[in-house]
């Protein structure tokens, strides 16, 4: 039994890992990529997810989708992180292919609506198309198989200001739609990918495995590992997209606990992810009649760093 | 030496537990209380403060506060905490006494000015007085020995809302214009207070000790302990108040760090306190040029239940 998967992406260095681990997951079908701005510009994660996709020579399709936030204002595309081409400055060479003629919004709508509860949602990003999607066509919440996103962050600091982590706060107000829509979704959030740490010998090995999108996974994280030990002074880096991947792969990795996630779209606190216990009872009203999600706590990150290990080597 | 404070307050039965261990703290010289709403309305804070004045036989002035928050709406008064008369529906005997003219704005700026660099100010409430007070003379920041405050949360989740303590929540602007002030604040939130509980043991030895109040703080503190029965199902009550009179009795039995602080005075954070570590930088500019608190993160809480047992034994 495959899972059919669609990732919503800004690759993104750490979005490519996850793409192409995703790629080579046996027990994953990627039914379609959809970009969104975030690490880059839509433009740009557009060409780069096409330039995974014939890297990977499969026939998947890549639509594009939104390039702003929904009402907050903009924040600069961290080309710190992630290089001006957001592949770590390499310089690969350009796509050769076309994306799909749909909007992000509207491929989500029509895949879901072509596999009934068949289709998990995966995404890594700032999560408009994900909000669009649902505005497109509200129904899909009853189709999704799964909603599972890396981003957020319950108990653990956040990544852009003490409360708030980068996809998140990207796009507040979509955020906060995601998770109040009534469909099941799993957060993926630092709580959990601050405790998995992808080191030179792991991407070592990828490299030797993986002869299709080795090279580019190992020249462009070693951009995103200098851009780690300037900042945390650690060798390596933490694996927050490819984790969620493996979320899709291996829940049983993973320990959740349920919660009612609100998104704060304003002030101080904006782009953080509140989360009530949902057997707890507040005198305001933000977390009344909400859907409770499930927030991944804890991880067995040896055993998921085996998985990633694992999924290029056999797949090599 | 003795330290001079002012007690900012809303008794409230823990205030009132707090006051009381002020009075008989020979380490400390209250110069007047000033009452905010919070726990009970305004108007019943300041009978209530005047009557534990009379039951001290104290000569220390009662200065009324704010009745409302600066411009957040006005939460319920929670007297299924403290009951209707604020201290736990024991239909004590009226004050006989009346209140100072002045309002505890002005009663703060007069007593500060009075005694330059000597004052401390305790606040056990909401923190409109002190934000009226800094709007009524700016150059009290530079006047004031120290701002010792319980409320706000770092880590611990907050008793309002997933995030917010109570204090804060209440008038979430006057907060965060106190945390931005250029004056030296200590936040004793529930990090700290959230470890520290008092038990029926110690609740019968104040009792039998303060031949003045223990009759009140017994009664008092029973309906305050029935609450904490029924919604965690403990035995006791979390300290907050008279901790934070402990913290200026004697700080070495609290850890700090420093941070920090901004509010959040709206949306799903409101009554947030969201804490930025001094050497981060972050690209919102929140936290840029804010002063630095103490934020009290832990506690000896033994060494601090011993202080407050003999403080009320020793003044027997």
């Amino acid at each position: 039994m495959t899972r059919k998967i669609i990732i919503d992406t800004d690759p993104g260095i750490d979005d490519a890992m996850a793409i192409m681990l995703a790629f080579n997951a046996p027990s994953l079908d990627v039914l379609g990529l959809t970009t969104t701005f975030g690490n880059v510009p839509v433009s740009l994660a557009t060409s780069n997810a096409l330039k995974l996709v014939e890297l990977a020579q499969k026939n998947v399709p890549v639509a594009e989708g939104v390039a702003t936030p929904l009402s907050a204002p903009q924040l600069p595309h961290p080309d710190f992180v992630h290089g001006k081409d957001g592949f770590g400055n390499i310089d690969w060479p350009a796509e050769t292919t076309k994306a799909d003629g749909r909007s992000a919004a509207r491929f989500i709508v029509d895949t879901v609506r072509a596999n009934p509860n068949e289709v998990t949602l995966i995404a890594l990003g700032p999560l408009g198309n994900l909000a669009k999607a649902l505005e497109l066509d509200p129904e899909i919440v009853n189709l999704v198989d799964e909603v599972i996103l890396m981003g957020g962050a319950a108990v653990e600091p956040g990544n852009v200001t003490p409360v708030a982590e980068a996809n998140i706060i990207n796009d507040p107000h979509a955020a906060d739609i995601v998770f109040t829509a009534d469909w099941p979704v799993t957060m993926v959030g630092l709580d959990v990918t601050h405790k998995v740490m992808m080191d030179e010998a792991l991407l070592q090995k990828i490299r030797a495995a993986d002869t299709k999108a080795g090279e580019l996974l190992y020249q462009s994280t070693q951009f995103y590992f200098d851009f780690y030990n300037k900042t945390f002074g650690i060798n390596g880096c933490f694996v927050h997209d490819a984790s969620t991947i493996v979320y899709a792969m291996a829940p049983e990795v993973f320990t959740t606990e349920p919660g009612i996630v609100r998104v704060a779209t304003e002030g101080v606190a904006i782009g953080q992810t509140i989360i009530a216990h949902p057997d707890k009872h507040y005198p305001l009203p933000h977390w009344q009649d909400k859907p409770q999600s499930k927030i991944c706590m804890g991880v067995d990150s040896e055993r998921l760093l085996a998985i990633i290990e694992a999924t290029f080597t056999d797949a090599a």
